[in-house]
């Protein structure tokens, strides 16, 4: 998949957000400029995650925006979304890209030169990368080793910076490494405002 | 997916055994004659979940024995697993049958009528169908009404008896339901002896 646009990538969560509330932070943030979103349902029944992830492509179906599923390539074959994002827990890339086909949007969490490596050769698109400070929805996720990241960045993949970066931060990852863009889960879903949180990570990345 | 033989339908729960005991009881049923393994892991990640599915389906190739994988169709479709079990929070059985294609096997749990008739509709081949009694790896399910029994085995599809089946009841239910087989976890997994086990519920069954 090409001329994907990974400006500001929003990553859900549910937090203890009504479903309402859940679908309305998503349609805003994608108002306010977010340009790819992934839904991550680590603790649903099968069947929740796949009306959940329904109900939120119907909201990118609508504004044209691409959606990725953490994890569950079932899932993500069931909605015919976008593509699938895995960690290193997760399906291996190289199956993933096999059983979703080569028109599918695969990332691949990445936390060393390694993974990076690897997951290009089996076939990702683009690559998360991070974490850049301990975040709250990733308590166990390690804080990139910067010699590391300068290796990983001369791989020729598209990538994101994730954990632990907010609008404060954005303007330096980018430009001092980079990337793509930006994933995001707080910065975005914990804001009052996520249309106007948005609205101002997407000037961050793009100044 | 014609002729499985339905007898004795061992569904796995690691417990606490480690790898190794787990695989091992696995293999000893299958001498003992089950005829058909499901594995449900619920709680692990989906990387292990993976690389436990492909180490119990090099035995049961070793000995021609249909796997099951329980609700991941994604871990089923990466080890080519013979087919995929779904219960009523899992992928509905219509989406599993499009995905999985029409030559692998569906089984679908019901707990009455109405389940059981949409899951033969939506194209399963077999019906999950309990529970018996309370047992001890499902707490939460419903002992199923004999009246919605007696209407679902109407419906002109296979059956397994599920939930509180063991030797001593096995060969009741399944002459008095005309069922085409029994489901068991604890009673093989947390036999001293699961290669006994398997020969004297295959023999009740056979009664």
């Amino acid at each position: 998949m090409d001329n994907v646009d990974y400006s500001v990538y929003l990553v859900t969560d549910q937090f203890d957000f009504t479903e309402e509330e859940f679908l309305n932070i998503i349609e805003e943030s994608i108002i306010g400029g977010a340009t790819i979103i992934q839904i991550r349902e680590k603790d649903s029944e099968t069947r929740d995650f796949l009306n959940l992830a329904r109900k939120v492509k119907n909201i990118t179906d609508k504004y044209d925006v691409p959606l990725i599923i953490n994890d569950r390539l079932d899932i993500a074959l069931a909605i015919d979304a976008a593509g699938v994002h895995v960690g290193q827990d997760d399906m291996p890339c190289d199956i993933v890209r096999k059983l979703i086909g080569p028109d599918k949007l695969i990332g691949v969490s990445a936390h060393d030169y390694a993974e990076a490596i690897k997951a290009k050769e089996d076939g990702a698109d683009y690559l998360g990368i991070g974490a850049f400070q301990p975040t709250a929805t990733k308590k166990n996720a390690n804080v990139i080793d910067l010699n590391e990241l300068e290796k990983m960045k001369q791989i020729d993949i598209k990538s994101v910076a994730i954990g632990g970066v907010n609008k404060d931060n954005a303007k330096e990852i980018i430009s001092k490494y980079n990337f793509d863009g930006i994933a995001v889960v707080s910065a975005i879903m914990k804001d009052d405002n996520p249309r106007k949180a948005t609205e101002e990570l997407l000037q961050e990345v793009q100044l």
